[in-house]
């Protein structure tokens, strides 16, 4: 019989959302009558601007003759869209990507899911703790987790501490990782990491050789002067740090699906005969594995960087803001602590009452009507912690946030 | 220094189609006027078909409505795709499959690419000789390729022998494989199994516990009666084997990006603890390291089994098959020794003059600016061989079968 990777056995059960779903479901099959308000998938609810709406339509007349039609797309993408991605994230902020450094994909989730395919098992892996939950499972899936101990963390992960009274800032382990995953804005907590805070990152990196990869998903959201939405901001990033991008929430493509990576040419590895450029690597892994990213949706993605494109996606992104600082202010007007909602369209909440993240949500969920994320699902430091996203319609989020201002908890 | 996956060493520096590209460029560069045709690459040419268009018209436009936009799909795909697929490919045929059996995916190569990160790293591999080069890739890249000897062959690579005078039928290897890579229509051969020589594989699977990963990406262009398009049409095969099926050469969606997996539940694989489920692995990968298929996308997958969309897609099939028709033909009249285009869109042919497929390659591109792929990038027994796509336009097709039968080798 064939044997199986057997890392996955090590896996719990139930991917996060899948048993916020599973327990959704429940409740809802018990009470189908209740009207229930969902802020927890990290899911956007508005239609896609009329700029990429009308780039997509010329696109799909465009697949549909023979003169205009397109096959295969070039693995990394589209000349068009790769230039487009350059001058406007980064040229324009005086940031040097070359066009061979940038590799056009479905989304963020594929490419930080099978980026570490190309990276030794045996490196020793820093995460945050908390954070999308993705950087763990995908790597106890190839081997370097170890086991899952009693105290919810994996035995051979290096967990980067972001305590609640330095506002969620990731500080330097003891440990040395070789990789770093570090997302800012960070999902769960909000917290975005200014200029200084990132170079520390930065340097630490540089000084022992360590590689970060860095989940820009939510630089969209970011409005503090000074909070850098690329890492090569960063004096010194393009010799450390790999960046994903994704435009499912800077331009509400969950349902279209297009991200990119920047692989700089700088970054090295080293295999049993030598260094070895990581943008090769990379390159070989999305030839073998991945067969390009749609036509029509890489139209879709240039026209995000159109003039009246960036005018309409920046007004999306007002839309969740105003839904975030509603959260907030209301949250903290009951008496919550509370977190993020302002560079980030997550809000992370302490529970009261000394309750657990799941007894939280349980409670919400039953005396609110209102679906949130356990923070425990997001590493062991979430526990005692909750993530309400912003991304919902603005009237549903206000109703939510009247009953939770109601609530007797 | 972060450490590499140390097997990307091992592989040789081009891809295939990446080489075939370069040489292009370059005899391009060199001669700037020169008419090339190819029939290289096997990307279609034909436009999406007006099924399609139109449903896809109609996602975009839901896309862009409040009532009606979708974010992130299920992982596993829409219902409405997964039935289409279920009803059409399979109960209509008299097959069973279960909609949790299907996986939607973005097309077969990132599911071939990724499929045995849920196995282990000791399996032994079956793959056939030649044929399509990602299987390869992709197990050498997990480290099931050991090294590549002098005479083109991996060490740990069972070598499933397709001789020519067998019309290129894979023979049941002497060492036992414990994953065995079926591509039937075969590319590159463009042999087509029948019942029972399929069924000779899946009793040989099921006798020994060996999983087939069958690869149908071609069954649109099976026309020989008796010839299966599913391996499930074979009894036995759902304990034995995984399917891959796309929609890129079914309805030219190369450039739109949708295929899909059957797992069925009955497969199972050995962990150290005893034996799991395979597709409740692979729905794990699937949901940590995918994000779903567009909706768009599979609205247009889903317009293809409507019955205007099945006639106009059998439509481009016939089209291309006429292409088949016409090389196969056109070869054969000018001296060649020719297989495949009968049930595949693929015409595979014996280089004359004892030329080795890169000779023959360049002379074809210089002599007749007739682009081709060398069969030995399909493996080390596709040495002498040419392999010729029929995804061209129809006159191009008439011109370069022309310009060869002219041809004084």
């Amino acid at each position: 019989m064939v044997q199986v990777n057997d890392n996955y056995r090590k896996l719990p059960q139930n991917y996060l959302f899948s048993e916020v779903a599973r327990r959704v479901r429940s409740y809802r099959e018990a009470n189908p009558d209740a009207d229930i308000i969902s802020l927890g998938i990290g899911d956007v609810t508005r239609p896609l601007c009329n700029s990429v709406i009308e780039a997509m339509s010329a696109a799909v007349a465009e697949m549909g003759r023979a003169e205009t039609f397109r096959g295969y797309a070039p693995d990394r993408g589209y000349d068009f869209l790769i230039d487009a991605i350059r001058t406007n994230d980064y040229l324009s902020r005086g940031i040097r990507v070359d066009s061979d450094e940038i590799f056009v994909n479905d989304g963020a989730k594929s490419a930080l899911g099978h980026f570490c395919d190309i990276l030794g098992g045996n490196n020793k892996v820093g995460i945050c703790d908390p954070v999308y939950p993705v950087y763990i499972d995908t790597n106890v899936m190839d081997g370097r987790g170890g086991v899952l101990t009693s105290d919810g963390k994996w035995s051979d992960i290096v967990y980067i501490d972001s305590p609640a009274e330095n506002g969620f800032i990731p500080q330097i382990p003891l440990q040395v990782p070789d990789i770093i995953y570090i997302c800012s804005p960070n999902n769960p907590t909000g917290t975005a990491l200014n200029g200084s805070q990132l170079k520390a990152w930065v340097d630490y990196a540089a000084e022992h050789g360590s590689l970060i990869l860095f989940d820009a998903a939510y630089e969209a959201f970011v409005r503090t002067p000074g909070v850098p939405r690329s890492i090569y901001e960063i004096e010194g990033a393009r010799n450390v740090a790999v960046e994903f991008r994704s435009f499912s929430k800077t331009a509400g493509f969950t349902g279209v699906r297009c991200g990119y990576t920047v692989v700089p040419k700088e970054l090295k590895g080293r295999d049993s005969e030598g260094e070895v450029s990581l943008n090769a690597l990379w390159n070989r892994h999305q030839s073998t594995k991945f067969n390009g990213t749609a036509y029509i949706v890489q139209r879709a993605a240039e026209a995000v960087y159109s003039p009246q494109g960036k005018k309409e996606t920046a007004l999306t992104v007002d839309y969740y803001m105003r839904n975030a600082d509603t959260i907030r202010k209301g949250l903290e007007f009951a008496g919550f602590t509370v977190y993020g909602g302002v560079d980030a369209p997550y809000i992370w909440l302490k529970t009261p009452c000394g309750l657990s993240s799941w007894e939280f949500f349980d409670r919400l969920l039953d005396e609110c009507r209102v679906v949130g994320t356990p923070g425990v699902g997001f590493g062991p430091s979430g526990e005692g912690y909750f993530r309400l996203t912003a991304f919902g319609d603005y009237d549903n989020v206000c109703r939510a946030v009247e009953r939770i201002k109601e609530w007797k908890i």
